[in-house]
């Protein structure tokens, strides 16, 4: 992981420490949170229905997909989120079933989530934000999500963090967690976050489903900033198989139990712990892709713009025929600088560069054949990084993605019959 | 095949009659090829060299790849067409190596290829297209080759077409080639072709490797323009994997042998056989593309514009979501309505409805679920139909593609090493 971590743009602060903590949502204080089944997946014992909830009223910021085909529970929390000028005490999520494509019904139903979480907690139910993530187009249960929420809500506890993790799952291979503490000049103050994949996944805005909380005390516009500062090269730089969702939202929730606040001054210290907890949950879902067997970072350098960057970053993370040779550890340079070729973006092959694994492989139009067998050795391993220089600027940006298998398409051939 | 070929533009003259004739590129009048083994694919008798030659100097025009990363053939036969204005009497391809990111060494092959066809037919090297197919990166075996082009040459027979056809193939599990007769009120002539596939295909200005022939009289200016908006709705209406490669290429090439000339008044008929081929040629290279078990049609009607249906036709048909669906017979019309819906074209998905096999699947934002079974039992069948409406405007297009299979994983995972 050594050389992927090391692409992540370092932190603009000094005096800002940022240390891993246990946990996930609930590492921070002010949190509670509970992961039940109630039916939604056929599995019997399989968790389904997770409530994340502050202890009392709490800054709340969003993202949502720009998917024109937006799921029921991304209209209803973009509304509440709008009504309450960014407060929020809880988030409910059903997994088994995006309550996408499903008109007033399904309308009808994410709104009635928000209505009886709200009544189990005391609060508003446009304090309340829903989250969905499944199959498209199917009726939620709804008398089984809303016994449900009754369940979750009794059981909330603060150690419960890692069962809504788990409840938030629908393909993903492992739960996806993380936390960390900040320590500033001002106090600590923790972040914690989880969330989901791992088909599907493209985001363009924010993650499939991503969940941030902090103890730290933050307006809500300072927290959307931060969210959609860190979401750039975190959730939104990673992709599974170039497929943005229905239902994709990330939402962050600030309790400010630490006493800690967050202005200007400490802004960068909020950004950077986000920033540590957001590409951990992002490289998780990466991951945990469908069928995945292998994280791979691909790094453009020497990029006139950021666009232009990670637009060939993104061409070369998407490439079905650059996933397959990773799959099959060929250090099949070709694909690459192909791929990067019909990007749309304007370079001169001549000029440009690609290392894989650091080892260089094409420089001056020419392949340097020679240093094959090491590229194979890198690309053996679990962790693959890509780097191709344009010579055309100074500007770079890194893409996430995994390799393509015969697993994804066997899991996508069989999700739903 | 009925309601795919139906979605295909008629003809505009009422008094043209295309009727299939027997064999490829040989098959007008005044053109001889030959395909033989020179040794570049390792299999022992595998043909992997092709000279197609008419019998004197002929009309030509050529549509080249978009990509950035172009290969030594391209950029020579460039140059040779534009220095001929015009004007061709040969083209030798070979297969098993693409002659691209091969530098100085690889522009020279590729102009020795062209200085020994013409010495072998005795015309200039400027009258002799290149093309080549294989992997990237890898140095021409130009000895091997040479002494191809002296066994083509001497091979060169009209019966031979289909041992050129066999001879440009990679990965291809069969040839492709087609020819029709079209019948006007000046006389017949016929048309030609033959291609190649199967990955990397996402052509943009071309195909991978396609050629037609024609006995028809055609100035180079009408012959490209026959070309070019031919291959708009048929090379360049096709994806397997969404890849353009740094070789694609796609040359036509007029004998004049008939004896009946297009002009103004007749060019209908030539684009209409051109056409016919041609449609014919890419839909094999879509059926047979790396893995494919199905061939997708994706139509989309009631656009604004023609390119947003095409961009929304597109984007659903490079899915891998809906690629791996319909390989399992899935009639997830989710899948379909987040393609759409993440194309970047604007729409009101309240308004659009999709249709699997004419089955209505989605209308008023809502599934009509009682039809899945019955598009299920559409999507078993080795020709799928896929429409979506948007309710925007009066422009269609249509995208052809495969399914996405494990079979497409394992050739490009093992494709090299």
């Amino acid at each position: 992981m050594a050389d992927v971590a090391g692409k992540f743009p370092p932190g603009v602060m000094t005096d800002i420490r940022v240390v891993p903590a246990k946990g996930g949502i609930t590492a921070p204080a002010g949190f509670k949170a509970a992961g039940v089944h109630c039916g939604i997946k056929p599995a019997p014992a399989a968790l389904d229905l997770a409530i994340l909830a502050a202890d009392g009223s709490a800054s709340a910021a969003a993202l949502f997909t720009t998917n024109l085909a937006q799921a029921a529970p991304i209209i209803v929390s973009r509304r509440h989120i709008e009504q309450t000028q960014g407060r929020a005490r809880a988030v409910v999520v059903n997994s088994g079933c995006a309550n996408a494509c499903t008109g007033e019904d399904g309308l009808a139903h994410a709104r009635k989530m928000a209505v009886d979480t709200a009544a189990a907690l005391g609060c508003t139910p446009e304090e309340v934000l829903v989250a969905s993530t499944g199959v498209i187009g199917v009726t939620l249960k709804i008398d089984r999500v809303l016994a449900g929420i009754r369940a979750a809500a009794a059981a909330l506890a603060r150690a419960n963090g890692g069962d809504a993790a788990r409840a938030i799952m629908t393909t993903d291979p492992f739960p996806k967690e993380h936390a960390v503490t900040v320590e500033t000049a001002r106090g600590a103050f923790t972040i914690g976050g989880m969330a989901k994949g791992s088909g599907m996944i493209e985001p363009n805005m924010a993650t499939m489903l991503g969940f941030l909380t902090t103890d730290a005390k933050v307006a809500p516009a300072i927290l959307r900033q931060a969210l959609q500062t860190s979401a750039r090269d975190t959730f939104n730089a990673i992709t599974v198989d170039g497929e943005c969702s229905t239902n994709d939202c990330l939402f962050a929730i600030a309790s400010g139990a630490s006493g800690v606040t967050i202005d200007g001054a400490s802004y960068p210290a909020l950004l950077e712990g986000f920033l540590a907890v957001s590409r951990e949950l992002a490289l998780g879902i990466v991951r945990g892709g469908e069928g995945a067997t292998k994280l791979i970072a691909v790094t453009v350098t020497e990029a006139r713009t950021i666009d232009a960057a990670r637009q060939v970053a993104r061409t070369i993370a998407n490439s079905p025929l650059v996933k397959t040779a990773v799959h099959g550890a060929d250090p099949n340079w070709g694909r690459i600088v192909a791929a990067a070729g019909r990007s749309g973006v304007t370079f001169d092959i001549d000029r440009a560069t690609v290392h894989v694994g650091g080892i260089l492989l094409f420089e001056n139009g020419l392949p340097h054949d020679e240093a094959a067998p090491r590229a194979a050795e890198h690309l053996r391993g679990k962790t693959v990084q890509i780097d191709v220089s344009l010579g055309t600027g100074a500007e770079s940006a890194t893409i996430w993605t995994c390799d393509l298998t015969a697993e994804y398409v066997r899991i996508n051939g069989e999700y739903r019959t």
